[in-house]
């Protein structure tokens, strides 16, 4: 066995993985020691959400294998009946690949289902972006895969103590900076209407020359049911902006996705205004995402990018609702209610600081080689040690 | 909502969940703002394990709904499509009953079903026995419950201070003892023949008046693949005392229980002593089993409940292999090795040490009453927040 | 048992089933001897088609279970695991309503869903609309569901007569009509702006006193991958009359849906012509439904409520592609391939017809009363007998 | 496409399927136009049965995926959440390993799962073993894999019509005989305690020179709840024959297997007579099980191979029950009802008849390699006609 290579398996399973997680996939891939083996799956695979598995495709990864298992109705319901689904569907392609390694990202319950699938087929587990808060569901998700993981990539240094307090051996815990930022600290970030030319969007017509502000607001599942008022607030308050093109990214996947979905549709088929300038995109890759966000006048909504690649970056954003309630952050936030006076006090506010200093909370750019570094020397763990 | 009874659902998904949690079952029923709502799946329907659904329902809990979702196999693989098919079947069943709160037991994959469709189905989450150490894929199991649950009923001090350390609210984490001791230290513990006549087992006739050793050993599943070999050991150092009987409990459906029921039947097929006077069976009411328990005159294996009612009780106990390592214990405990040597020199041992003190370590009986109480009481968290 | 009432279980698992099955529903309701169970699930929860499950529960009627198990994603792919998922899910709710009979309606992978649920779970299965023809993977599982069934309601005559012929005994064979025609033959069939004020629909303004073209065109599931043109031939065929509104319904869940969707959005974000008057809906209660067709001036597409209602009462349809293949039909039909050219001339042919004769191949209005006097009558079978 | 091989996929799911298929599999492996892709899934792996798994490898079978699917339980309830569970499963590993053909044989609920997996999938699916009558829900499970299936091997000229008449397009059904006959019209069926040397078994020793009785009875899945008695009969029925060795094989998977297993346990613990000579086995490979069937003196139960392998070699058989009702068959057949008495006098009418003639009803023992021809000839279908 020393002398073969360890396979790593890791599975996207979300459109927002994928970017979470694309700087370590390459250096993975390139590795001297390490197997990449990628599983893409769930809502990656989706139609209506841009299907990202062709950006994956785009940028050379080649799965070894694609899984639907999105049980449909954006309930709580379906979230937990597709995180069933996925482990039954991942314990066989793991059964099928065996993968030394299985690399999890993050907090949803597509992170859990394989974080479930690897714990019980005795295969060792990596957790990147483990240990943060952020309120919402995702907190006691995120703080179970930590407990169910051998090996932590957390992204923040407060984060690599919380791991610890929680009884992660810190032998076994390491804060290299969040993947993610190695896409927004290494790419070109200049934006023109001919580099993105190929994201056609719906609504009014969009030069991205001008200036705009950017919404980006998923469904709170603990909150099930408001989604509908929750965007609206967010979309009537930017609508005073006049000066501004608006671009508008439709929600993921979560529960209640479809109450935001239609709070978008229905506000978008109200609108009398022909100037509006609203426009609405379902996806980007992750380095034209970075793009559109280092560009924005202003971000509103409360897309956990905003936090990270938005404190690195120094984008002054307005932090709408709980869902990133008691993460870290740079000074580049401000938050509001779900109140539409509140969110353009706020915004007005915060179009008048234009930009703050880049905050290097998340990392300085080389968090993937460092992680798959580690991931190639890290013994392989038999049975796991709490320190107490 | 305030005058109505809360709905308090227990999902019973193995022989071993019973009895740690009748007490609280029984405390439920009878508290006048609760409702007990109840689910008996998974082994508890198996009949090879000597289906506990019949003692449930001969104890008088009638259930509302009955679930098969055991995948056939006793592998690493087949455990984790047991969790995942227990998901989706739960999910579906807590929306028809619609539970205010769910309670869960202990840290088997079956509960971890529980936990997770709870948890994405946004109903409040009870675990009983967090907090505690024991080796094994159980901990880190056990403690990713803990990081879903919103109330946290653990069995000792030292797991209430631990689920603490792990970041829960204190306030939602109480230590009333073990409700199975409610069992052991409320009943009557006479055995005789008459008493266990219903009882048929397999083997060589048995007089629960003579003197007996007991082994219960379950697979281990982080060393999957062993369990014949380290089941052996075991039995051919129990062969050595020949003035006693013995009696042996089939193990649990854990991956690698098939190995193990091998082991027993291929030691069993290869005795050509006709008076080992080795004896059989599948399963005992939890009264039956803590009377079989405390009349033995050592106890043989890695059964959780030689450490919880032999520590309770002051029964001579044998602890076999690692997989209660680090749990706390009363001083009627004497670790062994994987090692028929060792095994028998420890038993050896116990013999002469006859019994302990008892221990209160667990409890002292009124674990049932109390929780209930508390469940009634306790405000419904909307949103779960962790002290760091 | 004799003087109890028989229970029999209902599945609605898609829009299209209810109207198909709601007179029967009605019937068994009413019925002195039968209780109604009824399990709604798939695509009749999801919003996206305009969720059915309002309709069903503005009628009437409350169901005893509401389960999701759709898998999205709309491939081949993804039917068979809903199918599978399906038969999972509805084996449970089966197990604790414990019908006496469960009732499965048409062709479609939920219908098959049911079919072996109740098959395995030993429960008499009733199959309505057997033995039609209609080409597609529909033409198999039809058939395939026909040998699981213990009791069959063919629609027409001939299909009674294939039933037959496949080997079922013609004991258990009765024709009595289709029950979607119960709707269409006892409803009001006025239609008018008051009437239609709740479908808001999206696209032009729309006046229903004034004429219109109606578009219903499902997925064919056998030629997946071509969904997105062959829509598009309809439409561009449709636009070609100006002098007539043009009403397009949104498809239905089946493998290549979302082909056909992006065709038609493709269609309309193309279009410069503002006075196009295209208008795009989701769902229609049933008897909605049968007034928008009756009222066409001409249909164009592929859905059986075409040849089925449009045949019963003399509506002018132009049928597109091979999904209807070998289905019996009025002489209201007239088939086109799909191309515009040969589209438009058809639509041209048939809006000169006007209206045709009634025809009552597909029943005379009162199905459902028999059906349910029958299903109570009917001797439960034990072992089904083939005739040879 | 037309100079690559063609990949046809079969999926062995039971012990009894590999005895029926495997000269078709090596014949599909041994073919110059035909690629074989082999699936071992369900109660093959499963080590109470003696796992068939090990049997295939040591033949030189390598599977591209072994899947565990099996709900336990053995209840009506577990067989159809199995077949859920078996299409989802199948369904991921069609999608990956992308056969152009799918294989599936007789008439069990695994084989429905790779039914529907493959239909749904739109891959062209082979039907072995279809249009035979045996009674028993097998038949309608039978038949509606035959109106699921592209093309059609059954093993009869009875069963060929019976699918003709059934509607399927008759270029597409082919008798060749049945593949199962190709091992027992082909092998060498000498036994002695040498060549059996391997199989232990349990029970009382085995001279395999001497004279012996063969049962095996499997449970009747639409009279689940009676198969403890009804296996009794014919234990008790062959005890009178005092002068035979008794060979009982335990049953297979389906829905009461574990009370036919009960009652012969308990028959076995209740015996007093120690020269009653019964010994128990669970499986032996296909070869070596038409070595035992042909050298039993008397078959009794109702396995199907009594029907087929012995016609074909001329073994008297007392065929037990209704299981296989309206089974074509030989002479050597003798029918009891679940009577001690009339098994027992049929047992005594049979060993005076010592052997029968042989009888080609079921084929002369070249089917693996016409039907391996066929399928590389048979021009792909896209979409199945049926002839009315």
């Amino acid at each position: 066995m020393s002398d073969r290579k360890r396979k790593i398996c890791v599975v996207v399973a979300s459109r927002a993985n994928y970017g979470r997680i694309k700087s370590v996939m390459t250096a993975i891939k390139e590795h001297p020691n390490l197997d990449l083996q990628l599983v893409v799956g769930a809502s990656t695979l989706l139609a209506r959400f841009g299907p990202a598995i062709n950006v994956i495709r785009e940028d050379g990864f080649e799965p070894d294998a694609t899984i639907h298992y999105v049980v449909e109705g954006e309930t709580p319901e379906t979230q937990a009946k597709t995180t069933g689904l996925g482990i039954i569907e991942l314990t066989t392609i793991f059964n099928t690949l065996k993968p030394d390694m299985v690399l999890t990202v993050a907090d949803r319950y597509e992170t859990m289902a394989n974080a479930i699938a690897a714990t019980y087929s005795n295969i060792p587990l990596i957790h990147v972006q483990g240990g943060e808060l952020s309120g919402n569901i995702d907190d006691r998700v995120r703080h179970a895969i930590t407990k169910l993981a051998d090996l932590h990539f957390p992204c923040t240094e407060i984060s690599r103590e919380r791991i610890i307090r929680m009884g992660e051996n810190s032998e076994a815990v390491f804060n290299y900076g969040c993947p993610a930022m190695d896409i927004a600290l290494n790419s070109n970030l200049e934006i023109n209407n001919e580099i993105m030319e190929s994201y056609k969007g719906t609504g009014d017509p969009i030069d991205w020359a001008e200036p705009y502000l950017l919404l980006a607001q998923h469904p709170v599942t603990t909150s099930f049911g408001n989604g509908f008022e929750q965007i609206q607030e967010s979309l009537y308050a930017m609508r005073e902006f006049q000066g501004y093109q608006k671009i508008v990214l439709w929600p993921n996947i979560d529960a209640g996705a479809d109450e935001v979905a239609r709070g978008i549709r229905s506000f978008h088929e109200n609108q009398l205004d022909q100037n509006a300038r609203f426009h609405y995109f379902k996806n980007f890759s992750p380095e034209d995402f970075v793009r559109v966000l280092s560009n924005a006048k202003c971000c509103i909504g409360n897309s956990s990018s905003f936090i990270r690649e938005g404190s690195t970056l120094g984008i002054p954003v307005v932090l709408v609702g709980n869902r990133q309630q008691g993460r870290e952050h740079g000074n580049n936030i401000v938050s509001a209610d779900y109140n539409r006076c509140d969110i353009k006090q706020k915004i007005a506010t915060q179009l008048k600081a234009d930009r703050y200093d880049r905050d290097s909370l998340f990392g300085t750019g080389n968090a993937g080689v460092q992680i798959a570094q580690k991931i190639s020397e890290f013994p392989l763990p038999t049975t796991k040690q709490n320190t107490y």
